[in-house]
């Protein structure tokens, strides 16, 4: 393909794309086929399945409409890796996704190296349509999200075996170690609310659920300067709150007391010295008390904000707070790049909200009920994959995701 | 008591009490012990537990902290009677409230007058103290709520029954049969929407979760002049909107096809004719498709939506459109006294909303999470029960409330 | 019944039938419709149901076909009242039995009457017909066996209620109040064992599942002279009996973890002093070391007799030991009338055992997997039902009967 | 290992010891490290554990004992490749076997050639110690049942995946392929019974279930001469066995409508033409009318014997007939190497069973309750494994072993 280097949105566009393909493969390099292969709950996938629905979603949605003669790589991984398309067929069952040994996880490289080339030489053609332009960028910023699922999956899976493994060597590059303290002492940033526009209204991607942009009304509010610390997660577990239902959700104490939890997923106190530990991609580590409290549920961030005198934004709330506050301003930190913070917002449709036509039209709508928005983003997001309009959303039982904490109160 | 009558605020307050706790019983009069002793399933309580619990409320928040002397009528009461108060100490399971067959009708009977006969007593002590009114005012309110769970836990439990009983005689004055069609050819209602007030601001009893009154910000919209009927949901079932996952929330769906569901709850087609009857507190009766239909489940309100090109309405949009077109007037039908109606609304806390103090702080503010809002009011809300700000919720799952449908859609 | 004649075959045959009958309705006599209607746990059923659906045998096995000009009482009650016939067509779902308020318990009375009454006027023709007679035979058994599961289904929903309530008053005649004490030093009977015959032979009334008689070979073995009492039993909970997997079969002990047992069922130590209580038809009384330990389940046999150094008795060494050995005699005590006895065989066909035809040979052979054979009878269990060949059985996790431990060891 | 005699009762055991290991390893060689980590339900276990589980039976019970300054390959496999023995501490939970991607097969692989190396040197002092040598004998008997585990949950983990793949090519010398038909027209064959001995008497190995060799007395009794086969069951399924309660125990109706089953584990009929295929190691084949039906659970044998007017033998009618009738003689054939036959005999002491002492005690006796007895071998038994009485044995519902049929009836 030697006539592909002749001018730089070509360039650029495909540059983009073997980027942010090769940074799953990377993901999964320090792991081996069998670590591919597992899947520790329903809830979480197989690397080896996250690797071969990333290109099916290419193949399915680029290639198969747009490619002169195309023929699909394996007939049958249209069946083995759809997820949750009605549109497009019949689907494995999901909690059935760690029972795929075959195809080997060579053959899904095999399949991303093939779908990889079909795309390269589809590239001419994607850059003169504004369809296919916006399908291959859909697909892309579909991986990131896959790729930080990786990540939280194998960390589960890791967690699940009792000798606790590392993910990767001591240096590598993803993952809570690369999480900091807050720089500055912690403190109210306080907000005047009034009639503010929130949602994508811009040119850039953004996933449909973030539109349209709209207006909406806020009281006069405040958010913590920075995030929840272990420290004082521990403060608090010490003071019994998991024993005390008055901090708590009616639903959240019951699903507390069936599951007979008392601390954050991942922490963990070993009998002997009683000195807490937190699970890690690099293993077990010792608690840091300025660090940030991460794999919190909505029901344990709730009940914290009510023991703390003070409740979790609203997403109307932190979206507006962040556009007046860049990253990095004094006034707000860690409000990207550190962990996804609950909102006490409903992952529900914006004024207007239209899903997209077709298949892909099943991407975000079609779970607007019983989930909760997160904002922000996370160590695991890959770079350039956040915004101050993003939406992510999760039940309120998930504590799997780096998701933390910032209080709210009213102002 | 001759020496109560003695001037009309009392006479007042009194007859009210009177009026509400015999409304209760005049409900359980067409039900033998038997009846009142059954569980239908764990979300519903038999009718002589919400005869218990109803006057435990009294004893327990009212002449407990204020009767001279206070005894308990019986103190096991205190266990068995209390529904979800943590505040007050333990509780019998709520799956098990239907095992309880001591104590007997009668002694729950005798409960309810020993209770009333000293409410009397207290009430000249009550009118002089603004505490004491407010909490015998939420006492009848509460009551009232238990009064339409009451009607809708028996329908239930005679459904169970494969004889299909109905609750009473031909002239029992209350439930379904007092439904009637819209009067005028159905439409679209459009309100321009803009900075608008909602939540409860006067000085009329309102539930805490109806607080404060406050500002939000709405997008021009439409509301279905009338409920969604019978017949019109007739067409979706023959449609194919049961078996069609593209009209439904991908966890409806699921629901859906694990529960098998292809109709409203309280539908039968026995076989034979293929006519399709309706359940009712008189029994089955002919389908009668100018009648609203009852008993949806969020999913299923929002699927139908969906499939109509519409969508629910928010509760803010709802709220609003009922204060400037008050029931009865043209342009909106069965705003209040047909069916509970869902709304795309996730039930949470409004702006600055703070739970009541102690015990009955409990009430509503820890349920805020995983259900949605229903507004109006059904044919089974006791009378003088029902007001624009009311906020109604149950999880998206519920079917055997008297929840209906009214389109929205942008304008 | 002018045309009923006085002459003793019939007169015994009637006073017989009335006898058994008029014994079902003194157990429900202490009990109101309330304690009639309910049902504790899917295995149990309702009083009123037990009432009904022996009624329900004689209407369907008896009247039906023989009755001249056959009308049903009451057709729905073909669906209501069959238990687990399959042969006789639909079944109301046993685990909502409870929710049957109606037909109400004076329904279920009347139909018992009307049936009694049909029976008595067809005697004449039951005398000539040996078919005939077998049949209302079996249905007086049929209705003596619901007489203890009466019994027991009404104790363990008295159990399930915070407030303990007694099924009776103090001279109720039935239940736990009736067991006595061995009288002897406890010891051990051999036997020698050999070639041995055992299952019912005569011609006396038994059930399908008793016969044929059949040889077997015994190697010699021993019994305990008495069944192992409360007292023994709690040195076995002191001795940490119930926290030590050796003596557990494994999917006992997974079973024990599961439901968090540490006792007997109704057993029960109330915080505050700590002293054993035993819940009976009379309520809560103190343990008595003496009498013997009631309400086991055969896991909980099987590991108490594995700690103890012994063994759960074979059927064949049970029966064979009961007929050398006649209730009474000096030797073996407590073998009829006061528990049930584990043995260590599961319940299957003897050799040669052929079910009777129809549906009435539903009756036992379909139940034969996984359950466990008890013999002897209890405390429950009316007069004239016990026999030596009797086959009682019950999953090996099944606690509310009244079933207890006798020893046994090779000799 | 310069002192290693080459003497022939050293060599012999050593070879022996060796050849069964490698045995095993020649079972995964078609493998890949993901279809070794992979468990397809809590029944089976990864092919990898089976590995490691067989190699810490010999390190934990031969050379831990034994070894002079014994190390662990790596203390954390006491916890990981333990499964039931209570007596030697934690153990993994069953169902998350195919979670522990770590340690990766080729550890596993080098645990296996780690232990193998020191059980070599230890031989000599193995042949001096009668207990030594029952422990490695007993370890590789134990070695040769997870053989055959280890190829059944294989297959039924290649089932779970929806492209039907293959355990090997079309040369892999084991699984069902190697399964004929019977050679003679069938027949029954007559055994007059009387008292005979069953039970393991001799010198040779056993399974302590298989003792003490007993008497027992035996009606006349017929087995068929052959397994029932793949025709026999279409004409089962096809005449509406499946859909007949008559047939079925009750508990096995009720499990078969609850699972929805209509034929064995592993048929398949495509939709299209229709035809049965059955799925054996070797992918996807049609069905074979001549060939044995294999994969039945307790539940459908005794209803094919039923509808069939036959029944189940006994274990120790299957036993007798096996001594007088060995392998290969005219009259019972497929006695061994075919399928495992399902007894209605459930899974008991035998009189006078006296398990082992000590933790390898645990291996049988704990697991005599609710299951039932199959007798025979099987085409996945290896060679060597199988003897007339040995006693294997599974739930009733158990599908995914070599388990076939022969009929009984009385004589």
């Amino acid at each position: 393909m030697t006539n592909m280097d002749f001018g730089s949105p070509l360039t650029g566009l495909l540059h983009r794309y073997t980027a942010v393909r090769n940074h799953t493969e990377a993901l999964v390099a320090p792991l081996s086929a069998e670590d591919c292969g597992a899947q520790s709950m329903p809830d979480a996938s197989p690397a080896k399945w996250h690797l071969a629905h990333t290109t099916w979603f290419f193949e399915t949605f680029v290639l198969e409409p747009h490619e002169p003669m195309f023929a699909p790589f394996n007939p049958a991984f249209r069946v083995l890796f759809n997820s949750y398309y009605n549109g497009v067929g019949a689907r494995h069952p999901r909690p059935q996704r760690g029972l795929l040994t075959r195809p080997p996880l060579a053959e899904v490289q095999a399949y991303r190296a093939d779908v990889d080339q079909r795309i390269a030489r589809l590239m001419p053609a994607v850059l003169q349509s504004d369809t296919l332009r916006a399908l291959v960028e859909l697909g892309l910023q579909h991986e990131q999200q896959h790729q930080e699922l990786l990540l939280t999956d194998i960390k589960h899976l890791l967690w699940c075996n009792p000798i606790f493994p590392a993910y990767g060597d001591a240096t590598t590059p993803v993952g809570d170690p690369a999480i900091t303290p807050a720089t500055a002492p912690p403190g109210w940033v306080r907000l005047g609310g009034g009639l503010v526009d929130i949602g994508h209204g811009g040119t850039g991607f953004a996933f449909d659920n973030e539109s349209p942009r709209h207006r909406c009304y806020l009281a006069p509010y405040a958010l913590a300067s920075r995030l929840v610390t272990c420290g004082e997660w521990l403060a608090f577990v010490q003071a019994g709150g998991y024993q005390q239902p008055a901090h708590w959700l009616a639903e959240g104490w019951d699903w507390r007391v069936a599951q007979g939890l008392e601390h954050p997923l991942y922490w963990h106190r070993p009998v002997g010295d009683g000195l807490w530990q937190v699970f890690t991609l690099a293993g077990l580590q010792p608690l840091q008390a300025a660090l940030p409290v991460l794999h919190l549920s909505y029901y344990e961030a709730d009940a914290y904000a009510r023991w703390a005198g003070a409740r979790l934004p609203t997403e109307a709330e932190w979206e507006h707070a962040a556009q007046p506050a860049p990253t990095g301003s004094p006034g707000l930190e860690q409000l990207f790049g550190t962990a996804w913070q609950w909102t006490q917002s409903s992952y529900a449709a914006y004024p207007g909200f239209h899903p997209a036509e077709g298949a892909v039209g099943e991407y975000n709508g079609k779970f607007m009920v019983n989930q909760y928005v997160l904002r922000g983003s996370s160590c695991a997001t890959p770079p350039g994959h956040a915004r101050s309009t993003y939406r992510n959303f999760f039940p309120a039982t998930a504590r799997w995701q780096y998701s933390g904490l910032r209080l709210a109160r009213d102002a």
